[in-house]
């Protein structure tokens, strides 16, 4: 017996998922053959939905149904903090903390090994992006918030000396890392070595 | 800022997927926006297709896209071995390994505390394809390939006592449960002990 065409194809798209081998491929398979019919047709509507109308926002590259988006045009929000983060995620996260200033989010960092240049994660707009902050303020703050990883302090590395490059702005923009150190909750003992001397390296006066 | 709606309804899709959480969700969703439109497109026919075309066999409760199956309908497959399994998925296994008798897939095992009776497994279609069989061929084979958890255990042992009080056909159908014992290439060391007293108890002579 050959398995039916339908559901091989089926697998097939789960497998090109991110986190789904070819068990779990099979598995959410049978799993679609058990959903109520509503439910698949609001599962396969909101995959066109959401890749139809979510736009890259102009100025921040952020994600939204329109652009500018909603941060950008927000008049409330200060425009003298710039955070540049790696992906759309991360600018959920700081929503969630409160971050109130501007966003840069580079939808990836520079990683040579797998072809990804200043230029595939739009160095260049985000130099306009600063550029344009810094013109409307008298004083910009960048907190370059790309991730810890390798790849992520090597981009940050990237950027502020790209910034501080910039005559025409860097008298007006002070750049900063957002702190490394232990996780909140988090005991000592369990800490890497990088991480604990980072944290050390990054007191703060009580 | 809230998170577009679009967004928000394509990860609440993803999160009634089995073993998708709310963080896998989110990346599956973000992965969507990066996909080829394409990609997403098939995705989407893909679901909708599979759940339209796919059936479920009036002998076999197995799934294809033709009721009787081909597996059923086969004239070339042996009549009177019949082979028990939990999932359509045991059945690829099984037909992977070159089993060429007859199936029947429960779609599940009885379970009392989940509510999963002896209908909900459509123990009675069992029995009726039992007794189909038994009167096309002079004699029967019934393998009970459930699963070896105490679920599918106590399922196999149900479906042995109603067959053995049936009659009509308990002459003719020999009952046998597939072998537990230690996995090929597996290390007698890590197995554990109620494995091992099954694969002690099912003992093969040389």
């Amino acid at each position: 017996m050959k398995m039916p065409k339908v559901l091989f194809k089926m697998m097939e798209s789960f497998e090109k998922l991110p986190g789904v081998g070819p068990k779990s491929a099979q598995r959410l398979s049978f799993y679609i053959l058990r959903m109520p019919q509503s439910e698949v047709e609001s599962l396969a509507s909101n995959l066109l939905e959401v890749k139809k109308s979510i736009l890259y926002c102009e100025h921040c590259r952020n994600l939204d149904e329109v652009s500018p988006c909603s941060i950008c045009e927000n008049p409330l929000r200060v425009k003298n903090l710039l955070l540049v983060v790696t992906s759309p995620m991360d600018v959920f996260s700081f929503e969630k903390v409160g971050f109130k200033g501007q966003y840069f989010v580079l939808h990836g960092n520079i990683d040579p090994l797998n072809n990804v240049g200043p230029d595939e994660i739009k160095i260049p707009s985000l130099i306009k992006r600063i550029k344009q902050l810094a013109e409307e303020t008298s004083f910009l703050e960048i907190v370059l918030a790309t991730s810890t990883s390798l790849e992520g302090e090597a981009t940050a590395m990237y950027i502020s000396k790209l910034v501080k490059e910039e005559d025409s702005i860097n008298s007006r923009v002070k750049l900063s890392r957002i702190a490394r150190g232990i996780p909140v909750g988090g005991d000592v003992e369990y800490v890497d070595d990088v991480t604990l001397s980072r944290a050390l390296e990054g007191r703060s006066q009580f």
